[in-house]
């Protein structure tokens, strides 16, 4: 019998020089989003990936505009009664500040031995340029049972905030069964990994003010309450001594983790030390009867991302100031709203803040939890593709970001996403020198050619 | 019997016109101290003080040279018998910033009514001419028996860095009995004032690092202890529920208030409400078992001067910050130590700092607490002159702030200040639209002529 699983796999080794070669012509465009005066590079990598995708013979290959960057999308439908899988991917990088730590220009991609360095070789043009040939291979050798679509877009990297609209805009175009999204990673070299969770986040910005201007603290110091310090009050009295988040209600709807749950993530080759290697920090911390893992993945929790309040120079001032601000979001898990937290933190405020001081509250932004049911089919063949190009099982984990785009895809189109990917921890992302492990990323076209031939 | 007093009262009296003219034309000179580019405007300022005091007849008159901006000296030595007073002024101003904000030009002096408008004219300008119109008068007509001697330095505004060393340096030439001292100011039109203790100082700088890099607050959010929140929590450990301040030992060296002192105090003629209405506060706030005036002058206070973390820009970035900082200060009463202090925050901090974090602190800088006996012969004798020129007795009271010349000068030539002065609450020094209360400012050149003669 021919197997046209191990021809397309063939195929594909066949052709891993040329992949390569291409990826580094797609790295060589300075994609980056959040400069204005990249724009015309974003039409470039737009266009890039459509000819591409039109190449190897996708069909209905276009760019779907949006208020900013456009999406690229491009579709193989071979029969309608198959599934179809939506793979998302993003075009657009990370600026590449700062620039004096790369040890290579960060748009001239250098090889070094197994390594690709480039900005946005790992995070994640080698992503795509992975499921763009894994589909070229199986759609040259053919047998597959699944129709495929692209959508590729040009503002992850800034949040995103022109896809939801460009998503309800193309509701029919981007009609599938599932979506395959590879960007997030593996949890180290052959652990290959599926991301079944992903916590929400609620967004504040607090405000205290004591007097209505900046006062000598030596004529007025003693008289008032300092806004800073009612501020840090308030702050210290947002976790008890067990690392809990205090306000009122706030674990009321956290989905509870169950034995087997646990035992899996347990399962995650993650130890305090990495943590300690990965963060710096002299000490882990957190809520306790948690592990790390668990704490990062299924806990939530409530961090002061910024403060801010009077003379913050060289030397010192002694004034007593109007007022202080701080940044603060909440984490969130399954079941917990953005919302109702906000709504958390404004009854806590409302209690703890003194009448000494008046204080104002406001959300930024909200984005919703998700747990993604780790038992569908699609999912469990995808795994199983990991487990035969890696010849290990996958672990299933949390992840303590947000990935917005999925949230996006499962409200608007109703389907789940298999989140994966074949990025490294020591690839760099977002920092210098960047780079792509080649021989995970053969790995993670092998993964592809099976997953495609493992659906329907 | 020829009355020289009231003959230099009615000879200052009508020398106010001139004296008036005179004090505009200094006031034009913009000699602001914190600019560089004003140091011609430093000169000619010290100059046109220098000829002031020749031209009434000082002798042994000369710049005397630092490493900023030159003092004024000058002397009239009746004889060597006579307890010899030392008028001590400083001729340089605040910047006038935000100019948008003054109703005429800074430098360009406009009375209207009872009220002359510019930059200097309360903060110290008109003290000093007051101080000379006073001795001019006195001299003239003859009778002191009172030596005078006039330091007029050019760097207040700017903490007075040069004037220990230029003290030091001249410290025969400098030497007397007691300062007088007008840069502390009335209770209010017609509630003259002497301030008999002044607070000290001790400036901290604290920081926190948690991660030795800034993290993803989603991807390590939970599982180290955020420096941000670590800084808040040990911030709001330093004061009780009481209003009390916990560094270990802080008020075992506080000077305890008797009720003589207490019943003093109260006499002052400021309520809660000027308080709320000089503040904008929403509440006062303080040390419970203390009024706000005792709180202001007896009592040591810890009050936060900044605050800085991660991100304050505007909207939203889920950094979890590598470290925190706050910049916080003692202000001391009698008899506390400025490094002692320093030494009960080291202890605090090691007690309450968290292992989680690692932390520095430094101390900025400190100065002393200063209590003037408020019974010595030239005080009753400046007592004195204030109620027969203004009609009312004086009120003693504590300050808040610190006036580093009068330790320098204690410390260095073994003599106590008067402490008093004739600007007014609301003549907006360091403010736009600074202005000189006309009245207020004849008061004080009867006030100095009265107290030359109850002297000796």
């Amino acid at each position: 019998m021919y197997d046209q699983r191990s021809a397309a796999i063939q195929l594909a080794e066949s052709q891993r020089h040329q992949t390569l070669a291409d990826l580094k012509e797609l790295v060589k465009i300075p994609s980056i989003s959040t400069s204005q005066e990249n724009y015309q590079d974003m039409l470039k990598a737009a266009n890039w990936i459509a000819a591409y995708l039109s190449k190897i013979g996708m069909k209905n290959v276009q760019l779907l505009p949006t208020a900013g960057n456009p999406a690229v999308y491009g579709e193989a439908i071979l029969d309608s009664s198959y599934p179809t899988v939506l793979i998302y991917g993003h075009y657009d990088v990370q600026p590449p500040d700062p620039l004096e730590l790369w040890k290579s220009d960060p748009f001239d991609p250098v090889q070094d031995g197994d390594l690709l360095f480039g900005r946005g070789t790992s995070d994640m043009k080698g992503q795509i340029l992975a499921c763009i040939a894994a589909v070229d291979a199986t759609l040259k050798t053919g047998g597959l049972k699944v129709n495929i679509k692209f959508i590729v877009e040009g503002e992850e990297e800034i949040g995103s905030p022109n896809l939801a609209s460009a998503i309800r805009a193309h509701k029919d175009l981007l009609a599938c069964d599932f979506v395959l999204n590879p960007d997030t990673g593996m949890v180290g070299e052959n652990i290959p990994a599926i991301t079944y969770g992903l916590r929400g986040l609620s967004y504040f910005e607090i405000k205290v003010t004591g007097p209505d201007h900046d006062l000598h603290s030596g004529l007025f110091g003693g008289i008032v309450h300092n806004p800073a310090q009612a501020l840090a009050e308030v702050i210290a009295a947002m976790h008890d001594e067990n690392g809990r988040v205090t306000l009122p209600g706030f674990y009321d709807d956290v989905r509870v983790l169950d034995e087997k749950e646990r035992a899996e993530l347990s399962r995650l080759p993650v130890s305090d030390d990495d943590f300690l290697r990965q963060t710096g920090a002299p000490a882990l911390w957190g809520e306790k009867g948690f592990t790390p893992v668990e704490r990062l993945g299924a806990r939530p929790t409530l961090e002061v991302h910024g403060l801010y309040s009077g003379f913050i120079g060289e030397g010192q001032k002694t004034v007593l100031p109007s007022y202080a601000i701080a940044k603060i979001s909440s984490r969130l898990v399954p079941n917990q709203d953005h919302e109702k937290v906000y709504q958390q933190l404004l009854a806590f405020l409302q209690e703890k803040m003194p009448p000494t001081v008046k204080w104002e509250a406001k959300k930024l932004s909200g984005g919703a939890p998700l747990l993604i049911n780790p038992d569908q089919p699609a999912t469990i063949a995808f795994a199983h593709a990991l487990e035969t190009a890696f010849q290990v099982k996958p672990v299933f984990k949390l992840e303590g970001g947000s990935v917005p785009v999925t949230t996006d895809l499962q409200e608007i189109l109703g389907v789940q996403s298999i989140l994966t990917g074949f990025g490294l921890p020591e690839d760099n992302i977002h920092s210098p020198n960047e780079r792509l492990h080649l021989p995970t990323f053969y790995k993670g076209i092998d993964t592809i050619v099976h997953f495609l031939y493992n659906i329907g």
